[in-house]
């Protein structure tokens, strides 16, 4: 652990790929929804993350069960929880690329965000 | 100023269309945004805030001169600022109905929100 | 409801106390926390919202119990929700006054926010 | 590009740097802020962003000279961008070290987020 090592592109895109994942948890969360306004939420999401440098591909979806499950019952919305989504990103930083998500992993009971595959 | 007053519908119609405001600007603003994907994004924060109570009407509009002078010209996005919003909410608590507005008043430099009419 | 009305201090001031607990909870909730970073974060927020026009004074305390009840297992921290936040401000436009407060309604099941006091 | 291959504790500590800021920024970006109360907000935000995990060290700094320039002349106040962030974070996962930055870089004119080291 003495010397430091060159960076590799590879590096990088793991490092953005991350960048992106909690940016969107961050930004987001907290926004109010309900089942009919689940469908804009998610494409704004995804349109949104998709501008900054180094996403090559983003897929969001807000999971409708939990919405429903979660709705309060005398205001009839919720509020976006980071459980909810579901986040796949392909991330590519000139040579390299990989593959990241964000899930509800229920075992931990925590939104969990993940490197799936590196190219 | 020694009494309390009773609190009228008045009053919570008011207090309610703040609240949206206030919420609204500060769950969305930051939100990575560039010409392309503004549309997608004015119609989620439109949606997201039409759930929350007393919120009876709502239009949301990014203006895309502001988005074009402030995107990177490294990277092509930038961000959503409270300056490049225009609000306006029709609220209603029982028997009173508010509108308000949130737009950037140049002379302040400044995203005023203000009481436009109460009926 | 033909007529619209003159807009008082009183109606701005209830306006503007609902603004500030809007952006208050959409701005902070969502915040990484546990039981030693609370303080610092009740902190943090009470100050900055405080520097907003029209408050005169403003109380944030996060709910321990709930933290504790909500940190995970694996990780031993939780986000600031909402219904761990009690909120008291105290705002004033020109010659009129208003107390509000944020607090959690366990029978909604939800943070509720409310005109407690008009000077 | 047709193989995908093991999952080192390096990407992941990368992976793990990167969603500390792009968390942090997306968070508390948009926090009313003056020259009187960053002092509270660099702490909450240091703080907050700590109980996270593999987050080793974290220092935030928020340029004052930044803020003066932002101040709103009518309100005296302005609000945390990113640009005004100095952010140094050392992430550990495993065995895998690393230190990452946000400052603003002038010739790009963005919040630039970078890997300064891996150990």
């Amino acid at each position: 652990m003495q010397q430091n090592v060159a960076i590799t592109d590879r590096d990088n895109v793991l490092f953005e790929a991350g960048i992106k994942l909690g940016a969107l948890y961050h930004q987001f969360t907290g926004s109010p929804v309900n089942l009919k306004t689940a469908g804009s939420l998610e494409k704004a999401i995804q349109e949104s993350i998709s501008v900054q440098p180094c996403v090559e591909d983003i897929k969001v979806t807000i999971n409708r069960d939990m919405i429903r499950s979660k709705l309060n019952s005398e205001y009839g919305y919720c509020e976006l929880e980071g459980r909810m989504l579901d986040v796949r990103i392909t991330a590519r930083f000139q040579k390299a690329k990989a593959d990241v998500s964000m899930a509800f992993d229920t075992e931990l009971d925590y939104p969990l965000m993940k490197i799936e595959r590196i190219y």
